[in-house]
């Protein structure tokens, strides 16, 4: 672990993400300023009185100024833009990254902006959430043990890289790397698609007719199951929009073994349900141990 | 409420549904003996030594003979079988229920082995649970404020009704009656459909290639929404099959809603999936103080 330190953060969108980036990153002692920015005065005022920031600007160049590191935790199809609007002030040494649940889009709409991806640009993604948002919702911990996954390239420039990664591994992360369209593939099943299908379910039963009395005995398995659909529709309309291309074929592999599941239970093939739900428990048995955790090459699943 | 008092108490599959039953039972100091049954001697064995049951029988007919309460909590598709095996030797004021998750089938069955439904059989169904099974994952808090909904019919004794209510409100739940046919449509819809949902994915990602990769950079929020795809598969396709008549308009239903937002993906419709989302949240923020718990009549939404 490199250690990381930074004399002046700058984090636009002080929300779950960046706030709880920027609370592990003073906990660990390693910041010295920070300068927060976003869209919404009243959520920086909060970060001000939590002490999440030190004082923020509403112009995304002014806040980025003199900052040797810009960490961009806004919804991914603003990334691009805000980045355009930064470049051109930005100290030298400045490293820049992002905390976005996608990563294809956001390099394709830097390219369409600046025509190339600056050398210090690092994209990454915290795979960490809750289902809130705004500051007021950030902790500390929330990245303990958990996963960031970057997406260099070829000529990101490695010391950048480095930074980046300390910067995750003092707010407790573990990194790892890999390509950004492997990266958009993995989230798509084991994230996105998730939250559409629980979007959906609460919206199907949202739209029946006794959908009061449905809520109503409910039990505790459901309340799980639809936890994820209380995240922002904001950000994830974003997010799917954003991912469609990796989502949409994963959508449709869930959709047609959905239809064979249909079919079994209209012959009432109880063989065909039993199969497929003991396949899915000892998958999930197996690898629930993994969720989120890091597993170094080598252990046994 | 009414008190409830059993001296010799009967329960027939001594998991984790009939097991948190005798133990809340027993913490509010209301059976004096407790006979267990089950095809499983290791697990009666077990629940003899977690002081469950007091002793236990392999035949349902020595079992049940002389208990003045017999609580049947096996999979659905054996109820009516064991009735029929116990309904001859039982005491005249003996009262039966069982616990399954479907009501319409058991009470078909029950008419096609026994030629009637018994006056002092009481449908009904705990709205608890979790993905455990066993008696080793009983405990006796399981019903504390959660919702047992009874499918009395027209010629239903009503001394039988009420000590069943009296049994379920000593063990800390909150009785409420509603036509078997009803019962099976809400549960179709917020029990037997997110099952299967999530059964249905987590099998789809565990037939991809990259399954163990897609497992590990899952977060916490897919280990919620999968958590019900832990639960027995035996007995779930057994409540799929007991309630494929509710079950199969909601899953098309579903299906249908999937395939809209889906050409909303593949139209870039952000407004449809921002509104299908945000339709979803609100529901979900509106109602999840409902989940699982009891309402009373003209409490606000």
């Amino acid at each position: 672990m490199t250690d990381f330190s930074s004399k002046r953060l700058c984090v636009i969108g002080v929300g779950l993400i960046g706030g709880s980036l920027v609370r592990a990153l003073r906990q660990s002692g390693c910041v010295d300023e920070v300068v927060g920015c976003g869209r919404g005065r009243e959520n920086l005022e909060l970060a001000v009185e939590l002490g999440v920031i030190d004082r923020f600007e509403i112009d995304p160049a002014k806040a980025a100024a003199d900052a040797d590191m810009v960490v961009l935790a806004t919804p991914v199809s603003g990334t691009a833009g805000i980045l355009a609007r930064i470049y051109p002030v930005l100290a030298s040494d400045a490293v820049v990254t992002d905390a976005g649940s996608t990563k294809g889009s956001v390099l394709q709409d830097i390219r369409d902006q600046l025509g190339e991806i600056p050398a210090r640009f690092v994209a990454g993604h915290p795979v960490a959430g809750t289902e809130e948002s705004g500051v007021g919702a950030s902790f500390a911990e929330l990245y303990q043990g958990r996963r960031v996954i970057l997406t260099p390239l070829a000529d990101t420039d490695p010391e950048a890289l480095n930074r980046v990664k300390a910067m995750w591994e003092a707010a407790g992360a573990v990194t790892c790397e890999m390509s950004a369209e492997h990266h958009d593939e993995v989230l798509a099943a084991t994230s996105h698609l998730p939250h559409l299908l629980a979007y959906g379910l609460v919206d199907t039963l949202a739209t029946m007719e006794e959908r009061r009395e449905l809520f109503a005995y409910a039990a505790g398995g459901f309340r799980d199951f639809t936890r994820i659909a209380s995240s922002s529709p904001d950000m994830w309309a974003d997010i799917v929009s954003a991912n469609r291309a990796a989502l949409l074929p994963v959508l449709e592999r869930y959709l047609a073994d959905m239809q064979t599941l249909k079919s079994a239970i209209e012959k009432d093939d109880r063989t065909a349900l039993l199969d497929s739900f003991s396949r899915a428990k000892q998958a999930r048995d197996r690898f629930s141990r993994l969720v989120g955790r890091f597993v170094k090459p080598g252990d046994r699943e």
